[in-house]
C-alpha cells in the first residue's frame, strides 16, 4: 500500500456538515456537482469545487469518476460478525431466535481458524456494500476477537469490536464468568485498543445474560479505560423488556440496569431501543449516549417500530446511527437499511428524507461513535474513507435516475432517495480506505 | 419461436399442489430434487422424478439445470405499468402521493409511443424478476391499454390488464366520463379479451375516483362479459377509508360501495384490504373474491399491516395473491415482496414460511386470478411458464445456502426462506414462457 503519494479524486461529492434533523438542508448538506478531493497519506488535505481549486494543484494525479456520486464511507453502528452465516433464520422473535439459531452458531467461533475465515468474508461484505467502519459484536471467545481485529487490521479499517460478556441465561458452552470476562476483556483492550485504527468496545451481550457482578465489572473496565466504548443491546422486544423487569426488580427500567453499573455514558452505544419509555429517552439524552437504529432487524424479528423522531427531537436529542444488525438484519447494505428505516417512519406517519438517512449512515454514525473528528465527511484532516456510488446501477435505477447528475440539492435529494429505496451492493462501484481502493476478494 | 418440438428440462423442481396455509407441507409441497419436466407445444406433457420417468423418453432433448431450483413462474396480482418510472417517490402517503406524483406521470401515457416504450421496459423487468403473469393497471387512455397488450402479446405472456375508469376527484387531464369509460372498455374487451393468452379486467381505479354511475356501468360490463375480471383498490389507507365513508354515506362499508354496483364476485381482485373490517372479510370470503397482498407498498406508503392470517383463516378463507404494486411498491421482485410480507407477519406476531410465501407467488396467485387450470404449478396440461432460480446468486447467498441442493422438504424450506429474504432479480437465472426462454433486452 502506498499511502505517501498525494492524490486527487474528481467527481460529484455529497456529504454533511451539520444534522439535517435539526437544521435546514442548505445548512447541513454539502454538494459539489463537480468537486475535488485531495488526499495525502490517507488524510484529506483539501476539498471543494473543482473549478475553484484545481489551479492550486497543477501536477496532481487525479482519478475522475464521471457520472458517479462520491459519499463518505458508510458507518454501521451495530452488527454481529459471527451471525453472517445464519442470516435469514426463520420464524422466531428475539429470545427464541437467540436460543434456536444464534447460540449454536456462535459456538463455532471458539475455533480461531473458523473465526478468521468468517471475519474475512464479513469484512469483504461490508466493503462490497460501502461500509468502511463498523461497531461489531464478536462472541465470548477471545479467539474470535483476535480473528476479527486481525482481519480488520489487515484491511486498515477503522473498526470497533469487543469480546461478548455473557455469564448467565445462556448455554454452558457459551458462558464466561464475571471474573474471566473482566480479565479477558482487559487483556484484549491492552492488545487491540488504538492498535492502528482499531478501537475496543466493552460488550456485555444484554442485561439478561450478564449477572449484576459482570455488569459491575464492565463498569470497572470503563472506569479503568475511559476512552473505550460500551456496546450492548437495549429494549428491543416486548417480552425481553418484561424479562429484564423480572430479573432486575429493583431497577426503574431497562436502561437503569446499565446505569447502576456505570455503563451509560457518552461513549455508550445501545442497539435498538424500540421499547424505550420517555424516562429512558430523557436519560440517554442527558448522558449523551447513542442509539443504533436497526430497522431491518426490528422488522425481521417483529420487534416493533423505533421512535426515530423522538430520539431526534429538540426535547430529548440523542445521537443516532444506523445499524444493519446482521444476522437479525437481512442485509449488509446501509442503503437497504435506510429503505427499511423509511418504512418504519412511514408506518408512524413520519418522513425520513434521503439526506436524513444518509446523514445517519455517515456523519450521524460517526457522531454516535464519537469519531466525528476522524471520519464521517470530507472535512480537511479526516481519514479518507469514501465510496463511489452509481445511481444507475440497475436497469430500473437507470430509468428512475436517468440523465446526468443534477446541479441542485432538491434534485440530488430525489436521486439519492431512489438510491436508498432501489439500491444495494450493486450501487457501490468502489470503496476506498485511507485513499486506497479496497480489494474485495 | 418453435413451440412444436417436444423438450425436456431436468433439475430440482419445487411447486405446490395444495394450500400450505390449510394443509401440511407434506400435503401441499411437491419437491423433486432430481425431476423431469416434459413440454410439447408450450404445454406440460409430463412431470415427475427423473429416475422414474426418463426411460419413457429415450430420445428427448433435455436441458439440464444443475445446482438450480426450478419454480413455476411468479404471478404478480397487482401492479401499475405506468408507474414504473416514478417508483420510489418520496415522502407521501396514499392520497397526497397520487396527486403529487402519480397523476402527472400517468398523463404521459396518452402518447402511445411513450406507453409502448415503458410497457416494453416494464415487461422486461417482470421477466428479469421471474414474473411470468401479472394483473396490471394501465391509465385512462385506451392508447396505453393497447400499448400494454401489444407488448405482452409480442412476448406471448399470459397477462391481464384494463383501462382505468376514473371520472371524478382527479385532474381534468386524467378523467373520462361514465359513458365514455363504458364504451371504451367495451371496445377494449372485444379487442383484447382472450386474444391469445391475454385477458381483460374492468378497472375502476378506486371508489373515490368513480361516480356511482361509473361503478354501475362497470357492473354492467361484468354482466355483459361474465368471464372478464374486476380489478380495483380496496381499503388501503385510513384517510382513504374515511373519505369513502363521506363520499358514500349510504354504503355499509368500503366493500359495500363496490357490492352495490355488482363488482364483488369470484373474478374480482381487490388490492390491499389493509383496513378491512370483519364484515368485509366475511363478505369477500362468501363472494369468493380475491385480495392482492402488497406488503412492500403497504410499508412504503405507511398504509399499515394486512391481516394475512385472517384472510387465510378457516373462518373467512379468501383467495390471496402477492402484488408488488409498483410504483408504490419499490421492487419488481416477488422475492423481495415475500421478504416484506414476512416482516408484516412478524410485526403481528405471526410466521410466514417460505412455502406459504412461494405458494402465494405461484399457485395462490393463479387461484386468485382463477387461472389455476392454466398456470401456477407443473401439473400436466398447464402452460409451461417457469423460472430457473440460483439459490447462491450472491456471495452472501452462497455462504448461507452452501452445499448441494438438499433432499428434504425441511432443508429446501430453509434454503428458500434464505432465497426470499436475500434474493432479488440476480437469483433468477432464466425465465421461460411456454417452454421457451424469454429474451430480455
Amino acid at each position: 500500500m502506498n499511502l505517501s503519494a498525494i492524490k486527487g479524486f474528481r467527481g460529484a461529492f455529497l456529504d454533511f456538515i451539520d444534522d439535517p434533523f435539526y437544521v435546514s438542508e442548505l445548512e447541513s448538506v454539502r454538494y459539489f456537482p463537480d468537486g475535488l478531493l485531495v488526499i495525502e497519506n490517507g488524510i484529506i488535505q483539501d476539498f471543494g469545487d473543482y473549478a475553484e481549486m484545481h489551479s492550486k494543484y497543477p501536477n496532481l494525479s487525479i482519478t475522475h469518476y464521471r457520472d458517479r456520486l462520491i459519499l463518505p464511507g458508510f458507518i454501521d453502528t451495530h452488527i454481529h460478525f459471527p451471525q453472517t452465516e445464519m442470516i435469514a433464520a426463520y420464524g422466531e422473535q428475539l429470545l427464541e431466535w437467540l436460543h434456536q439459531y444464534t447460540f449454536p452458531t456462535e459456538r463455532k467461533f471458539k475455533e480461531k481458524s473458523y473465526a478468521k475465515k468468517i471475519a474475512s468474508f464479513f469484512l469483504d461484505e461490508l466493503l462490497r456494500n460501502g461500509t468502511t467502519t463498523a461497531l461489531v459484536f464478536t462472541t465470548i471467545f477471545p479467539e474470535s476477537v483476535d480473528a476479527f481485529f486481525e482481519a480488520a487490521g489487515d484491511r486498515n479499517l477503522r473498526a470497533i469490536a469487543g469480546k461478548v460478556m455473557m455469564d448467565c441465561n445462556a448455554p454452558d458452552y457459551l458462558k464466561d464468568t464475571a471474573q474471566s470476562s473482566y480479565e479477558e476483556t482487559k487483556a484484549l483492550i491492552q492488545k487491540w485498543h488504538k492498535n492502528g485504527r482499531l478501537l475496543y468496545a466493552v460488550t456485555p451481550r444484554f442485561a439478561a445474560t450478564s449477572s449484576e457482578k459482570q455488569l459491575q465489572l464492565a463498569g470497572k473496565l470503563l472506569a479503568e479505560f475511559p476512552d473505550v466504548y460500551l456496546h450492548t443491546h437495549l429494549s428491543e422486544n416486548v417480552k425481553e423488556v418484561e424479562w429484564i423487569r423480572e430479573l432486575f426488580p429493583h431497577s426503574q427500567n431497562y436502561l437503569d440496569v446499565y446505569d447502576r453499573a456505570g455503563l451509560v455514558g457518552d461513549r455508550s452505544i445501545f442497539a435498538h431501543g424500540v421499547q424505550l419509555s420517555p424516562a429512558e429517552f430523557k436519560r440517554l439524552s442527558e448522558a449523551n449516549s447513542a442509539i443504533s437504529f436497526c430497522p431491518t432487524s426490528n422488522l425481521f424479528l417483529g420487534s416493533g417500530l423505533f421512535k426515530l423522531q423522538q430520539a431526534k427531537s429538540q426535547e430529548t436529542p440523542i445521537k443516532v446511527g444506523l445499524g444493519t444488525d446482521v444476522g437479525a438484519g437481512t442485509s449488509f447494505s446501509l442503503l437497504q437499511t435506510a429503505n427499511e428505516g423509511y418504512k418504519v417512519s412511514q408506518l408512524q406517519g413520519r418522513k425520513l428524507s434521503s439526506f436524513q438517512a444518509l446523514f445517519l449512515a455517515t456523519l450521524g454514525g460517526a457522531k454516535a461513535l464519537n469519531l466525528e473528528e476522524k471520519i464521517g465527511n470530507f472535512d480537511v484532516g479526516k481519514e479518507a474513507d469514501f465510496i463511489v456510488v452509481n445511481l444507475q446501477a440497475t436497469p430500473l435505477m437507470a430509468l428512475r435516475n436517468s440523465g446526468e447528475l443534477p446541479q441542485t440539492l432538491a434534485e440530488i435529494g430525489d436521486r439519492t432517495f431512489a438510491l436508498m429505496m432501489l439500491g444495494d451492493d450493486r450501487a457501490i462501484s468502489a470503496t476506498y480506505i485511507l485513499g486506497d481502493r479496497a480489494k474485495i476478494t
